[in-house]
């Protein structure tokens, strides 16, 4: 493998394939990133199609790779899984400003800041969608067919990015999203922060005023625990549920009985979820 | 559920089961312990047999719940699994005079110390054989049809304590174990430490002694890496495979090509270890 752009930080293998991690020098996040990758065994000998998986606050690259469990299914059906980091990086970008954990560092929200000292790093919404599957797709085994999945702050990131973008997804899930930011605590104090407080551009990344409107959205599955913590005040998954029904996207939102936030839930279901995927990715 | 002796610290659902962490006062070990359990859907009903996994250096009871992804083989095969925690802990307790990972706290090795400072918490040994299943089987809805495995360290503890109870366990297995401590720089370490300097004291935790030299193994199932960083020096299987040929045991020891150390091998392979010792534990 030639990789010009990419340093290989370390490889494992697992379930036949490989887990590798990456770091890169990104020129829209103006700092290093790393991101993590599983490469099932067919990509030894073909490319295979993706799914990039969002995550949480507080998480990076290698919460998903380590504990949902979502190898196995990879590896058996054919497709490479593609884990960035949550935020950019670094003794140069700014954190929040008392170190909480629900902005900046680890808090990246997905979005193309605008506001100082945050525009310069916190581009994330165009390293998703752009500057990161360029790259995968210029030096890895890895086609241009891509699903986008990802957990709370990570589902509003896979939700706003995949409705924003038919033409770059097949097809979009999310665990525990933040369906409506605008409304949330989490989703008010990071867009204020990172976009200003003019509201008319906070709606770009609120996925059910998106859905609401979107006459083309890809197939959507989402799962929510009903004892989740954060369900429903942060989480808000019934206003996405009243966007499916205006909007007729095929979506199936679902509430699934005594599950919580953690990983535990993601484990339970991410084999569902990688299923939905591959008839997608596949066609 | 009542829990006299044991107090709930958490409780998530996972696999439609329920992966739940108590805590408890031992008297083996003279300390609070931690340990974690995954009750499968079918305890709701009736008492299930269990897999006892014991960890390896520097983890705790939660490395295992959280990354080997078995809670949904343990969930279909109606297994309970057991993780206790890999050493006494607590500020009364006393840890390696330099802090090292690999003695003291997190690092208990299954033993029974004879040794001061640790004599008085450092008791494993009882602790996984007597203390941990009569608390859970009397507490919890599990039998007393038991079955063990564990990682490196903890893959030595099973094997060590799988072989001298074969009235115990009706299957052993490990992935990565130390197989002849013995001859390894962590097991003389260790057993300096925690049993002193007489070798006579140290062969009843030595597994490859302990197979060469017994008629009433269990069936044995080992998993060992071929690019594991602790291949072969620290490990050596070498000398397991010869003890298993040496006592006619019913022992699978099995070279995985280019497999590593770590839980993304483990996860590789326990649906394998967990059908094993599914067959042994339904008889």
């Amino acid at each position: 493998m030639t990789t010009s752009a990419l340093t290989k930080v370390s490889e494992q293998r697992c379930f036949g394939g490989k887990q590798i991690r990456f770091k890169h020098q990104s020129a829209v996040t103006n700092c290093e990133m790393q991101f993590s990758v599983f490469l099932p065994p067919q990509a030894e000998t073909e490319k295979v199609p993706a799914l990039y998986w969002l995550s949480g606050l507080t998480c990076t690259d290698e919460n998903f790779s380590a504990k949902a469990g979502a190898q196995r299914v990879a590896a058996e059906l054919g497709i490479a899984l593609i884990m960035p980091d949550t935020s950019p990086r670094g003794d140069d970008v700014p954190d929040d400003e008392n170190g909480a954990y629900d902005f900046g560092l680890g808090a990246g929200f997905y979005v193309n800041a605008t506001e100082q000292p945050y525009a310069k790093h916190y581009q994330m919404y165009d390293y998703i969608v752009s500057e990161l599957p360029a790259l995968i797709e210029a030096e890895l085994p890895v086609t241009d067919r891509r699903a986008i999945s990802g957990h709370s702050m990570g589902g509003h990131g896979a939700l706003v990015i995949g409705l924003r973008n038919p033409d770059r997804y097949v097809s979009i899930s999310a665990f525990s999203p933040i369906c409506n930011p605008l409304n949330s605590p989490w989703g008010i104090k990071a867009f204020n922060g990172y976009l200003g407080d003019d509201q008319s551009q906070w709606i770009h990344y609120d996925a059910s005023v998106l859905l609401a409107k979107t006459q083309k959205a890809k197939p959507i599955l989402v799962d929510q625990g009903t004892s989740d913590n954060f369900y429903p005040q942060q989480l808000r998954t019934e206003t996405l549920i009243t966007a499916a029904e205006q909007s007729g996207a095929k979506a199936q939102i679902r509430l699934q009985d005594r599950y919580d936030h953690s990983y535990y839930f993601i484990a339970s279901f991410i084999e569902q979820h990688l299923r939905f995927h591959a008839k997608y990715l596949a066609n």
